[in-house]
């Protein structure tokens, strides 16, 4: 791909809806095709992020200082590694980013919709990915593959109606931004999920 | 005192204005008379928000990245310590608060003040101290007083534009709100300071 090609593409969902695997086959497809891919994830992405994330996760606070502190390592990572990387011509693929924010922190723990979207507009200047692909299951479903697999955060560690909350607010994301979303039934097994994110890239010739 | 005269007291000015002796003068004045006084500071005043300090005082960042850090240790503060402490009548001396994000963020480093406002706004809802003393001198004798004290922190290391660019963002603030800052001429020695600062507490009867 030459540098025109440059894209950025997000992973969104609950936890548990596992983007992982499909997030290794989706960046190894597009390296196979010529992509410089940078992997890379929020909240984190540079050291500066990666600190917050660990604050974040783990320690207890205002919904508003949480809030303010996912944005401050999202902007670092903008600046820092993302838009850096597009300028160069690379594709990103990110594990969730700016629409996780609306679904955790404003319909999942009640933050104000609004001083979530004028954090977004300081914070991105209109930066959005080229594609989403929002992992979708129901709560409960997500719970048991979670409760398999490994030992649980603080966000992890809610309960079902917060998930159910997060899901909805990830619909009204993808609701409001059609072009930019694609909803990815991940209830069923891999190689289900694998071919409708395969769908997704070859729509749009990737 | 009675719980009904819990006061909030910040301390500003440019680094090398002197505030610490004043500070430590003041807190014992008002123990004397009774009071119980916490004494805290910004950047900082939490564990969560001493470590955004640590981030922000040592790592490069955006000036967005920074105001948003800085909103969020101060909403990790507020919430944590000085409204508590406020609510049991306690009395709360801080060195910096909200004003100095407008100084050094916003008039030192260009950040638009409009966002800070906005942050100031969500954060502190409504809430600002009682008295600020403003400890204000020529940004060349305060660079000289730090040049005699210890080693510099990034801030620190900014040059005398900078300085005096702060001051003046201090300024800008006490002029919109006179009610709450008293100006206290820091150029003098440590009995003609402490004079000044004995008066604007008198002048309060505390």
């Amino acid at each position: 791909m030459s540098s025109s090609s440059a894209r950025f593409i997000s992973f969104e969902g609950i936890d548990g809806a596992g983007k992982s695997t499909h997030i290794e086959a989706v960046s190894a497809r597009l390296r196979e095709r010529g992509a410089t891919v940078l992997n890379t994830r929020e909240p984190g992405g540079t050291p500066l992020a990666e600190t917050l994330r660990g604050l974040f996760l783990h320690e207890g606070m205002d919904h508003l200082t949480e809030a303010l502190l996912v944005f401050a390592g999202r902007r670092d990572h903008l600046v820092k590694v993302i838009e850096p990387a597009l300028a160069a011509g690379q594709t990103v693929v990110c594990d969730r980013f700016a629409d996780a924010s609306f679904a955790y922190q404003g319909h999942g723990r009640g933050m104000d919709l609004q001083v979530l979207a004028t954090l977004e507009q300081w914070v991105l200047q209109g930066r959005q990915p080229d594609l989403t692909l929002w992992f979708d299951l129901p709560a409960e479903q997500a719970a048991q593959r979670r409760a398999a697999a490994r030992e649980a955060d603080r966000f992890e560690q809610q309960d079902l109606d917060f998930f159910n909350r997060v899901r909805a607010g990830y619909a009204a994301r993808a609701a409001a931004a059609p072009q930019r979303f694609v909803r990815i039934d991940a209830s069923g097994d891999i190689a289900s999920v694998a071919a409708q994110v395969a769908a997704a890239l070859e729509a749009r010739g990737w």
